[in-house]
């Protein structure tokens, strides 16, 4: 039989017991805050019809698109976003946003990419979206999601920056470039990364002429807090419909959050903000992390005409769109992590193989008291198993040993502390899940 | 702008919210038992080298792995089943193994079949294994995880069938035709769909002689309770020693599996049961729901050898693996699905525009008090609003009208008994906890 050299590849990962434990409880946290604002899940299957997906992300990104080959001939993708085919479903099932249709979605993604240090080829993504309604409350709704989600994450230090792709358009309105509002807004998106003087040149290499970035320019430089920025823009903008419908917009999300208990000093009105995403038609925000030198960790924005390329005919809709593995990754530099190594919290170890029987019946008394036990199988060393018990992290072995088996009982080492201590057999359940109680943060 | 006609692929399916709540909470009782069991959760990729996964399954299934053409003409395939890409980890990571390595996986997987009723493309499977222990106690312990789960789930007619590969091997000895061991295995797992004269006639067509398929139908022939069985094939199969070896582990199984309190009436030995898969090599098992014309439902056993396949060196392991939906079509037979449509348990409606953010205020306040909540955004008329919140299945809806807030108050309607009354706005949420509180089952 030929040997196949075990490989994975480069770009996807195994999540091993340990980083599943980190996994399960962002997870969780997050479900708990989405369903709390009332969103509720979907799913949709990895593999979607090729034409499904193409032409809605730009030509350098459907290069990305992972083809299948199947034997009839249909081409076929893995899907690259949860967007796409949130827009499908309800493209098929157009009743179910009368009025308002409010899912989460935590599903992987695949992009054929040149694996690089954060870019993977498989990860999962974390979707928050509310489609049918043109209601400026939603897109309030969904940064208060962010904030509450941050927020139960543990991070302290974050901001949320706010600006409005309308706002944008009526700066390339008034500096006379409007047409190429989308180049405009793909420069600026870089600001943070390459700075003003290299966002300059790739404008200029846009052929946008020189007074008109100089102009677009003397916009960008307003700074400040909330209402001195929406006031310096709405003096500076004075005329142009698109602008102040957009900073019309901010102020009725400022108002709105404050309703929704955001705290002022998580969210802010960042005119650099542009997001590369072509599809983005209002508010849009981002999260930037203070304290991880990781940049943005989570992005959004209403994108109304996305789900009119299926049907025609525009749906409003607004949402969040986040990599799961950046936010841990965000979480790990920050010691946010809850400190769990396993969720096993009891061993039982037969002190030799004719205590079997007696070994699992101890396990099976842990179990039925919702105790997660574990039992050592293999003949060996108490200085093994102790070691086992040790390198998975869990906190209790319990050893049956003839000694304290003629006398009724069992041993309990507590592996944090060293103890051990003989118990009764008709009581030891009720002896770990008291250390269990004290251990627990 | 090209309008396409968006579509779903065949065999594939979306999960809508309502489905999701079930899908979520038969996960959710799953992991809780594998967990208690001291199983721990890991995640592999859904794309894997080609030849990672080829040569495993065998020619015909060979033909269902979906290939990706990537440009830089590697080939890769997406995941057939989760027992490969456990056994890729395994050789990747030879240390785990020692003493053991208990995990489950709860990942889609894909097939490239033709899609018919029950047969999907696209589909969830759920795997708990053990890798590294030969102990026959493992097994048993695999068991006793299917019966807890099965029990958890509330199923209460259902029985596990268990057999041994070594049995089988023994009986082919017996009939003198140990080389076609895995063909007649694959026969014989035929027996309950196709019945006793097509499976002899297979085995013909296989050229297994008629003398030697009589020899092995008058063992095949033997029921009856736990031990009778078993005496009645030590009888027949003296002298031959891998039947006996097998009859022996499933006399230990058998004591095992009371030590964890499994019920006598759960499980049977089977000598028809034969399972398709060539890669098992000890006990195999199945469990039949009896009330539910469905077949089986899930499958395992012990497979020494795969892994052996990546490094040259077999590893022992045992585990068991099902389909999560056809779990779920089973308990949907059964009724034993929960009743929940959603978990929004309150909507809250401003009952016009001006009472926006009064509005925003009250979900905030549900929403701290850790209810999950829904603002009704559209201007609209009460008869839409409560048509949505009865349509979605939403419990409570919170009407904030000028009436009630003039005398500090808002309504609150329990949609179930239709039953509308004022509360204080400063103790609204604490009333619809009471109530939530009541209809809880």
């Amino acid at each position: 039989m030929e040997i196949i050299r075990p490989r994975i590849l480069k770009g996807t990962r195994d999540f091993m017991p340990n980083q599943m434990i980190y996994r399960d409880f962002v997870v969780s946290k997050l479900k708990t805050v989405f369903e709390k604002y009332g969103y509720e899940p979907l799913a949709t299957p990895a593999i979607e019809y090729f034409d499904v997906l193409s032409g809605k992300y730009g030509e350098e990104v459907e290069m990305l698109l992972y083809r299948l080959a199947y034997r009839d001939g249909r081409t076929i993708a893995l899907r690259y976003d949860l967007t796409v085919p949130l827009s499908r479903v309800v493209a098929m099932n157009p009743d179910i946003v009368k009025p308002i249709f409010k899912r989460y979605q935590i599903q992987p993604v695949w992009r054929a990419e040149k694996p690089q240090k954060g870019r993977y080829r498989e990860f999962t993504q974390c979707d928050v979206d509310a489609v049918g309604s043109t209601s400026i409350l939603v897109d309030a709704e969904i940064i208060a999601i962010i904030n509450e989600m941050m927020a139960s994450l543990g991070f302290k230090n974050f901001e949320i920056k706010i600006n409005n792709r309308k706002i944008l358009d009526g700066i390339t309105e008034y500096a006379g470039v409007s047409d190429s509002s989308k180049v405009v807004c793909r420069c600026i998106d870089k600001l943070e990364k390459i700075g003003v003087e290299r966002v300059k040149d790739e404008l200029e290499e846009n052929e946008i002429p020189t007074d008109a970035i100089d102009k677009i320019f003397t916009i960008l430089d307003i700074t400040g807090d909330k209402e001195t920025t929406l006031n310096a823009l709405e003096g500076r903008l004075d005329g142009f419909e698109s602008a102040l419908q957009g900073i019309d917009e901010l102020r009725q999300i400022n108002n709105a959050l404050k309703c929704l208990g955001v705290p002022d000093a998580n969210y802010s009105f960042d005119i650099c903000l542009a997001r590369g995403l072509d599809y983005y038609t209002g508010p849009i925000f981002e999260v930037v992390v203070k304290e991880a030198s990781i940049g943005s960790v989570v992005g959004g924005g209403r994108w109304d005409t996305l789900i009119g390329q299926f049907t025609g005919k525009d749906v409003p809709a607004v949402g969040t769109s986040f990599g799961l593995e950046r936010l841990i990754d965000a979480m790990d530099m920050l010691s946010l992590l809850p400190p769990i190594q396993t969720k096993i919290q009891a061993l039982v170890a037969p002190f030799n193989s004719d205590l079997t029987m007696q070994a699992l019946d101890c396990v099976s008394q842990l179990r039925m008291g919702d105790i997660n036990a574990e039992i050592y199988f293999e003949p060996d060393s108490m200085r093994n198993t102790m070691g086992y018990a040790s390198r998975k992290g869990i906190p209790i072995v319990i050893i049956v040993a003839p000694d304290e088996l003629s006398e009724g009982k069992v041993a309990i080492r507590n592996m944090q502390t060293k103890k051990q201590e003989k118990i009764e057999i008709t009581n030891f359940v009720a002896r770990v899940r008291e250390i269990l109680a004290d251990k627990s943060v």
